[in-house]
């Protein structure tokens, strides 16, 4: 393992993405990627009482789907990575207390997914044979928690942001035939000043900046290099910041980047305003899309860079702005 | 690096405990341990205006001070594995935000010291030179956010546990003349059912169990091995159990075992019922007081089991079980 530069590894032996899985919610059934979804559930509550139990449902099953898709005995797999967007991560400590495999529970806000593939192709390096990276979010847990009660029915400015319903899972495997993790950028925590918790997207854009602008330096590889650049759930606000951005740094990535919260909603039947976030964006439409685009060598080279907004509802509360971070990995066949 | 069982990992070039850092509010400055944090604080507000801002300070603060009396340039850190118990853990996120090095965000509550420490020695093997990792909980903030508001002076449980107020940061080198990270036991989430929000003690001792079993098995070692076997934070109730279970599964750790709940406060003098617990807990006593005693060769083998309860208040609501995680790290000189 080679470290590039300040915030850049290379792996020697890049691990494998051996296998993934998908679930996703209602609405995310009803967007234009939902053929590539392994599974599409009919409602919210998936047979459970709650919302916060459907999420934890939500990752358990994509889980487990993950697992036996990929023909490795749980027994086989040493570690797991997962977190999610609830307080205190209960989705992924509930959802996946029965597993009986060694967990490292860790929070990224929607960040989480890539955090989870990144230190699960590092335990690989160092020891393990097979990891397991999950994350997820849900639509109603999160709106609750985060903004309104969902029956007040509040009207959402038209730079929110659709949390996703879903979980994507993967296993990491040392050996296999790829999509191989072959450069980790590990992002710092960026605050711009940003308050407005209703434009996470402008909140989140500055980190993807500063991770995307330090691995280019770092591998010395420039946009046009990859095939696809795919920012987690920058939604469409973000998005064309990001550009910007990018823009004015020397960096034209205007012809092969786009975002998953652009990409998991059909803007202009949804209704989802600025487009799809929550851990389970980037986690689902790689889980779904991504990987079958690479598997199918119809992308060699993706750049998958996630970002997270690290607030809560005490901290808007509180006057606080809204601290971001955003982490890239480089996935190739 | 050598796996030694189902959930072991033997480092060969064990990385160093190259330095630590202790700040705590004002009940652990009058507790048996106060002369061994580096900065004692003299009210839970420390000038700020909220209880969240004070414990991002408190984490913040400790931080710098780890960086600084290791001698390190903070540009020569390569990463930060932080957390706390907040929502989202914004304690960490706002307190580090300015720190400018790649953060990895966990969770493992009141566990997530250890499980920085686990991941920052993996990452030094993998590919760092030098990593820092922290934990942060506060009183007031705690009661705030898991039971009641401070102002309405509801009554404790006996059972019940006192949130440290008070944060530990710790910089792990892959050179240095120790303490050395030696093994590192990751546990599993382990849920039997306990539903006393009011007992976390009772609800982690059985993960505290799994994973000194595992520790045990997997190391080919007995409890007479260690100096000390110290738990994160199972208060008195917790402590007693887990000597109990131990007992029953052939292992007897009387005579070495102790608890950083139950060592942080004076039991009859501080009216802390059960003992400390939260993710300070175990940070501040690790780096207060074991680390120095480690340093003095008064203990030279100490088994540290960081102890978290992955439950939130929406979960007890909704007539859920407390889910318990225990990770072990061994550390020699």
């Amino acid at each position: 393992m080679q470290k590039l530069g300040k915030q850049t590894v290379k792996f020697e032996t890049p691990p494998t993405i051996l296998e993934v899985a998908s679930i996703v919610g209602p609405k995310e059934a009803n967007g234009p990627l939902a053929k590539y979804f392994d599974q599409c559930l009919e409602d919210e509550f998936w047979g459970e009482k709650t919302w916060e139990k459907s999420e934890s449902k939500i990752i358990k099953e994509t889980v487990n789907m993950a697992i036996s898709k990929s023909g490795v005995a749980s027994t086989d797999i040493e570690y797991c990575f997962a977190g999610d967007l609830l307080n205190q991560c209960i989705s992924s400590s509930f959802g996946l207390r029965e597993l009986n495999i060694p967990f490292l529970g860790i929070f990224g806000a929607c960040s989480t997914f890539v955090e989870g593939l990144s230190l699960g192709a590092i335990m690989i390096e160092a020891c393990a044979q097979n990891v397991l990276c999950a994350a997820s979010s849900h639509f109603c847990s999160a709106e609750k928690q985060f903004r309104f009660p969902l029956e007040l029915g509040n009207q959402r400015p038209q730079t929110s942001q659709w949390t996703v319903t879903g979980s994507g899972a993967a296993i990491l495997s040392k050996s296999g035939e790829g999509p191989y993790i072959t450069h980790i950028t590990s992002g710092k925590i960026v605050d711009m000043g940003i308050k407005d918790a209703n434009n996470m997207g402008a909140a989140m854009a500055p980190a993807a900046l500063d991770t995307l602008i330090s691995h280019f330096k770092d591998t010395g590889r420039s946009p046009n290099y990859y095939d696809a650049i795919i920012t987690g759930d920058l939604g469409h606000v973000g998005k064309e910041i990001l550009i910007e951005l990018a823009q004015d740094k020397g960096f034209n990535i205007k012809s092969n980047y786009n975002d998953c919260g652009v990409l998991i909603f059909d803007k202009e039947k949804q209704d989802t305003h600025s487009g799809g976030s929550g851990c389970g964006c980037c986690a689902t439409v790689f889980s779904g899309y991504f990987f079958k685009q690479l598997k199918d060598k119809k992308i060699k080279r993706l750049l998958l860079i996630a970002t997270g907004a690290l607030t809560n509802s005490t901290s808007t509360q509180q006057g606080e702005s809204i601290p971001g971070i955003a982490h890239a990995i480089s996935i190739e066949i």
